[in-house]
C-alpha cells in the first residue's frame, strides 16, 4: 500500500516547465500534466539582445526550478515556444526580432545552465505551439487538421496536419505573410510581402496612412502621425469612414487568405490569434462570408473559423504541450482526443 | 538449402496490382517490388458511367490476376488510383468526371468480386497517387516536403509533408484550382476557383477566346471556335501576340501559386505534372522568376521547380507504391530514403 501511494505521488508531484519568449517578454510557468499553471509570471526583455536573452532565459528556469524543488514537484522536461525559426539539423534559433539570433543555441545554453538534470528540452516556433496550445486546451479541441492564423505586427501560421504541427523542410513553414493575394505585384510588397502589407497591424496602420496622405481635407479622429492599427480600430468604433474603408479592404484579404487554406488543407477550424484578433474578432462572421466567395465549396461547409481561446497564452499552453509530450506524461499516440477527455 | 531457395523464391515472386482510373481511361499493371511494370495496358472509358466504370475495374484486376497466376506471381494488394476524392471514413469515392460516382464503393466491389483472395486494396486520388509515384520513382525522389501540382484540364495539387501525402479533414486537400490569386471576384470564379479560370487548359482556352472577342481584327491562326489550350501553345510557337499575352498571364499565375505553397509549406521541389506540363514545361525558369518576386525570400532560395518526371504515368506508379506499401513488400517506417535507394 506504502509503495503503490508512493508510485502514485510520484506521478502526481511530476510537472514541466513552460516559456514563450516573444520579441518584447517572457512568459513562464510551471505546469501539472492535468494543464495547471503554477507560478506563471512575465518578464520584459527591455534592452536585452543575444546571450544576454538567453541569459534570461536561463535565470527564469533556474528560478522555476527552485520553486518546482521547494514545493516537491518533479520536474522532467522544458518547453520553450520562440518567435522565428527553430532549425530542423542544429535546432539552433532565428529569430528576427532579438538581434544577435541568427543562429543562437537555445538548448545548448539550457543544458549547459542545469548539468545535473536530466531535463529534456523542446522548441517550436510560436506559430506552431500557438496551435498546438489551442488543441489542447482552446480552440481547436478535437482538431485533427487546423490552421492558427496568427496576425499581429506580422502575420503567420501554425498548421496542424493529421494531428501534427508542420515546420516544413527548413523550418519556415507557415509564411503566410508572404502569399501574394492581389496582382499586379507592388514595391512594397519585397519587404514584407503581400498579405502582411494589407492585412497585418503594421499593414493596416500603413493602408490607413496612405489613404490619408491622399485625402488632405480628411478632418477625422486619425492622427496623422505615428498611426497604429489601434487607432484605425478606436476610429472604426466611432465610426470614420477611413478607418472603415481600410478594415473592409484587409476583411477581404482575411477572407480570401482563409478560403484559399480551406481549399488547399482542408481543415477542421481556422482559429484566429494574435493582437489584432484581439479587436478584429467581431469581424468573423464577415471573414466568413468573404471567404464563402473563393473557397473550394464543399471543403468551406466543412470548416469552422473561430477566436482562440486562449489569446494571449496560446502559445505558452503550446510550450507546456510540447515538454508534456516530450516526457512522455501523456501518451502521444492517443493525442488529441485521449488527452483532452482527460484534460477537460 | 531447398527451403532457403523456395523462401527466397517466394519473395521474389511477390507481386503487387496498380490501377490508375482517370476520367476517360484507365491504366493498369503489375509491379515488382522493385518498381518493374508487366503487362501494361489502357482501356478507354468511352460511354461507361456509374457501375459499368466499376465493373472494367473489376475485369481489369481479373485479367491481371490470370496473367499473374500464369506467370506464378504471388499478388499481395491492388492499389487504385481515382480521380476525385476518397472519402476518409467510408473509403467511398467522389469522382466529378464520372456520372453516378457520387459515393461509389470501390473497395467493396473489388473484395467482393474477388471473395476467395486476400487482396488487400489501397485507393487514393490522382493527385495524391502522382505525387507518391514522383517520390518513388521521379523528380522528387528523397524529398519529404514536396508538391506535384496537377495542370490539366482542371488544378489540383498532391501535397507530401514530412514524408506523407495528406488529404486534410474530408479527403479534399489539395484544390488548389480554387485558389483566390486576384482581385476583385469575378462570377466565372465561382464553377471553378480563380487559379483555375486563368491557368489551368480550360481556363487557358478561355482567357485566349475572351481576348479574341475583344479584337475583332486578330487575322492570327488561333480559331475562334472551339479554341483549347492545345491551339494557343501552337500559335504561341509560331509567335502569335495574342498567344503570347495568354501565356505570359499563365505564368504570373502559376509563379504566383507556387509562392504561395513555398511561403506556406517550405518544400523541398514543386513538381509540375498534368497535360498542360506538358508543353508549359519550357516556362518553368519564367515560372521560376515569377515565383521569386512574391514568396518568402529563404523558403524560395530552397525550393527547386522541375517537370513531373514519370508524366502521364505518375498517377500509376503512385497506385503502384499504394499497393506494395500496403502489403509491406518494403518498409513502410524506412521511406522514401532506402526504398529509393533499394530500387534507383
Amino acid at each position: 500500500m506504502a509503495g503503490a501511494a508512493k508510485r502514485k505521488s510520484s506521478t502526481n508531484r511530476a510537472a514541466i516547465i513552460a516559456l514563450d519568449l516573444g520579441g518584447t517578454k517572457l512568459a513562464s510557468a510551471i505546469f501539472t500534466p492535468t494543464g495547471r499553471p503554477l507560478a506563471k509570471s512575465y518578464t520584459e526583455l527591455n534592452a536585452r539582445q543575444g546571450a544576454d536573452v538567453g541569459e534570461l532565459v536561463v535565470e527564469t528556469v533556474q528560478r522555476l526550478a527552485t520553486i518546482a524543488a521547494k514545493r516537491a514537484l518533479n520536474l522532467r522536461a522544458i518547453g520553450v515556444s520562440v518567435p522565428g525559426i527553430v532549425k530542423p539539423r542544429t535546432a539552433r534559433i532565428w529569430a528576427p526580432n532579438i538581434p544577435g539570433w541568427d543562429d543562437y543555441p537555445l538548448a545548448e545554453a539550457l543544458r549547459k545552465a542545469m548539468p545535473r538534470s536530466k531535463l529534456s528540452v523542446a522548441i517550436e516556433s510560436d506559430r506552431a505551439a500557438s496551435m498546438l496550445g489551442e488543441v489542447w486546451r482552446g480552440a481547436a479541441r478535437n482538431c485533427r487538421n487546423a490552421v492558427f492564423l496568427a496576425v499581429g505586427t506580422g502575420i503567420g501560421a501554425g498548421l496542424l496536419i493529421d494531428g501534427k504541427v508542420v515546420a516544413g523542410a527548413n523550418g519556415s513553414a507557415g509564411a503566410i505573410g508572404w502569399w501574394g493575394l492581389d496582382r499586379p505585384f507592388r514595391p512594397e510588397y519585397k519587404t514584407r510581402g503581400c498579405f502582411e502589407s494589407h492585412a497585418s497591424g503594421h499593414g493596416i496602420g500603413a493602408v490607413a496612412k496612405a489613404a490619408l496622405n491622399e485625402r488632405q481635407r480628411y478632418r477625422g479622429q486619425l492622427p496623422r502621425e505615428e498611426l497604429t492599427a489601434h487607432d484605425v480600430f478606436t476610429a472604426y468604433a466611432s465610426g470614420d469612414t477611413l478607418a472603415e474603408d481600410t478594415i473592409a479592404t484587409a476583411i477581404e484579404f482575411w477572407g480570401l487568405a482563409c478560403a484559399n487554406l480551406v481549399s488547399l488543407l482542408n481543415p477542421e477550424k481556422i482559429i484566429f490569434g494574435g493582437g489584432v484578433f484581439g479587436p478584429a474578432t467581431q469581424f468573423i462572421d464577415e471573414i466568413t462570408r468573404e471567404a464563402e466567395r473563393w473557397a473550394q465549396p464543399i471543403a468551406m461547409q466543412q470548416v469552422r473559423l473561430e477566436a482562440s481561446k486562449l489569446g494571449p497564452e496560446a502559445a505558452l499552453y503550446g510550450a507546456a504541450y510540447l515538454a508534456l509530450e516530450r516526457s512522455r506524461l501523456f501518451n502521444a499516440a492517443q493525442w488529441p482526443k485521449e488527452l483532452n477527455d482527460e484534460t477537460r
